[in-house]
């Protein structure tokens, strides 16, 4: 059987991630390593999950093992709505969908609004994931102009107008690969362009909580509550991704459409762990568990900062993110981090490089460090080695 | 903003499901329910999950609450190959890929393979939510004519010879909605007609365990082991639907295919409910567990029978499933079974009118019937009611 011609067109543009093949292969190698794309199990609130499975599985059982909505868990529909709107975002329950993961979200949002040819903008560099998904239907990742404060939304207006756009996809707080956030004053310019050229923004909000920098980080959508907003959220960054649940939020009619397409595409999100984590934020817990994970991941980030400013002060330059789990790095013009790995390899320090994250090319000097994920004592030693490589 | 504008085309070809709509409003109505599609919740392994629960919270949660590999939780791969292998399906881990129920399965097999103007063979009927997502795909359903013993080998290899037919889709086993097996000596026949056509079979064998009748029941690919099979199967149907543990089964090369889509579409599988099913898997408690279903859903079967050939014999036909959880009832010919339905209300009893899961129309003097979902005692009244709204 000759399987390979018997494919749908679409998977010639689903290759495997480079990305999860190398973490795959460092996963094996006795390094530090800044090359993960995991949070830090220490932070995982193993106790109250236990509370709360044990709860649903003497009181809630008969609700929590079967089949459940499309949409998701309607108490837990309700605090996302409630939590969104205490963010300024006003929301209603009705305007919320359970997803399995916002790499779900993503994948839901291109599935109902790209079709082969179309184009996608993006941050420069952005979530490989995201590009991935937008590539699976068929559609172009363009990149917007990106600097130190996100999105240039002048470059953004632009591009929104240029024919065949039909998303702009951004990670507004604490980006993945580069821990950059929209500075808050673009974000009603961004807004009220998407709004003007009729073209949705999916905000991925991932990394929103994850703020180490003074002030509340916001939600994209908090800045023109009439503009064309998709967010996506999670709860795998604050309480565990390995329970899978996140959500959509937007209009009432397209979440509606959504909750169709969820439903055909795995009838609905986990009923078991989406009570697990309705049980654990119902219960208060998040905000300590957030100032928990800010106190941990700052202690962290400004050890990696320090480190690097210590070690490669003149050699590279860096981001400086106010949160999240990555910084992006730069080598000297024309170092290659592809080509720097097996160096950095033998000294015993693993980073991803960068150039995947980048959709129209480039960044081939560029690598992403994961600062959350290794243990605080091994920092120093890690940017060490990483210096070394570079020489 | 005008959203309905801006939808890809596919999502004209994603609509509400007409059961999922009737089930969400019988669920709110004081009838008894025979149009449930859920198992029987008292089935459900509590004690055994709350053990798993509490074990993976207290030994491995580092992992089950991280994320976890596309390919899913290396020893349930482990677990379910060997489980296919001793059910003469040679089987290895690589060959398994776990997914978020097997409707996910359905829906990744489809991205996969299907096109727009791609043609899927089915039985007639067939399961309403997989000809769903062959239409989200923008393909065709064209039904292949199906008896008391399944599909018809000599018609399916017919049509597997026309033009842009790219799949055949079946439940060999006990099939939704009317609860037919593919006979023992159609199998190898199929089998070879879809290999000499070069066409591969999706075998959802989402029904396998719930069989009511003697012999052990056995998967669609154990007929062949040469021939080109995709096998679904699902833990919903014997330990817990809520938890979304399923898998797909086939050539490595096209494991590792769907692999990459299941990252694109969702990452991974739920860590967490994944070592929650293999734990309870791995402790040996699956064979008792089916035994125990198979005995309180083989007195239920048994139970509906008797109460139709009580109420209804010359006044409508209707299947005699060797397992499963539906049967399929046929009103004498003219009478609608969407028309009946609120006469069947009023009397208090509900089903699902047949003609959804009829892909190329008709069906419209047809039922399904649940029976499993409702308890032992309300089988007799119900079957009643029933036959005085038929009258």
């Amino acid at each position: 059987m000759e399987w390979e011609t018997l494919y749908a067109r679409r998977m010639g543009r689903v290759e495997p991630s480079p990305i999860m093949e190398l973490i795959r292969v460092l996963s094996q190698r006795p390094v530090i390593n800044f090359a993960s794309g995991l949070p830090d199990p220490a932070g995982f609130p193993v106790k109250a999950l236990q509370e709360a499975a044990a709860e649903i599985l003497a009181e809630d059982w008969r609700a929590g093992l079967q089949y459940g909505e499309a949409e998701g868990y309607r108490p837990l529909r309700e605090w996302v709505a409630a939590d969104l709107t205490a963010r300024d975002v006003p929301t209603k329950a009705e305007q919320v969908l359970i997803v399995s993961g916002s790499q779900q979200g993503i994948d839901l949002v291109a599935r109902a609004f790209l079709q082969s040819g179309d184009v996608v903008l993006t941050e420069e560099p952005s979530y490989l994931a995201a590009l991935q998904v937008f590539n699976s239907y068929e559609a172009t990742a363009r990149p917007v102009a990106t600097d130190a404060d996100g999105l240039d939304p002048g470059a953004a207006a632009t591009a929104l107008k240029q024919r065949g756009v039909k998303l702009l996809y951004t990670m507004p707080n604490h980006q993945n690969p580069a821990g950059t956030t929209l500075a808050p004053d673009r974000r009603h310019t961004l807004l009220q362009a998407a709004a003007a050229a009729g073209v949705p923004v999916l905000a991925d909000e991932a990394y929103l909580h994850l703020r180490y920098d003074a002030g509340e980080p916001a939600p994209l959508a908090a800045a023109d509550s009439e503009a064309p907003v998709l967010t996506v959220g999670t709860f795998s960054k604050t309480i565990s991704p390995g329970l899978r649940v996140a959500w959509i939020a937007g209009p009432a009619p397209v979440i509606a459409r959504l909750a169709l397409l969820k439903q055909v595409t795995d009838l609905h999100a986990n009923s078991f762990t989406q009570r697990m984590v309705h049980r654990y934020v119902a219960a208060g817990h998040l905000p300590a568990q957030v100032a928990h994970l800010r106190a941990a991941y700052r202690e962290k980030r400004d050890a990696f900062l320090r480190a690097l400013e210590r070690q490669l002060t003149g050699r590279a330059t860096w981001t400086r993110p106010a949160g999240g789990m990555f910084l992006l790095l730069r080598l000297p013009s024309g170092q290659s981090a592809t080509g720097l790995l097996s160096k950095a390899l033998d000294q015993g320090v693993a980073y991803v490089p960068g150039a995947a994250f980048f959709p129209a090319g480039g960044g081939e000097g560029t690598m992403r460090l994961n600062f959350v994920s290794p243990p605080l004592t091994d920092i120093d030693e890690g940017v060490a080695r990483l210096a070394r490589a570079i020489g």
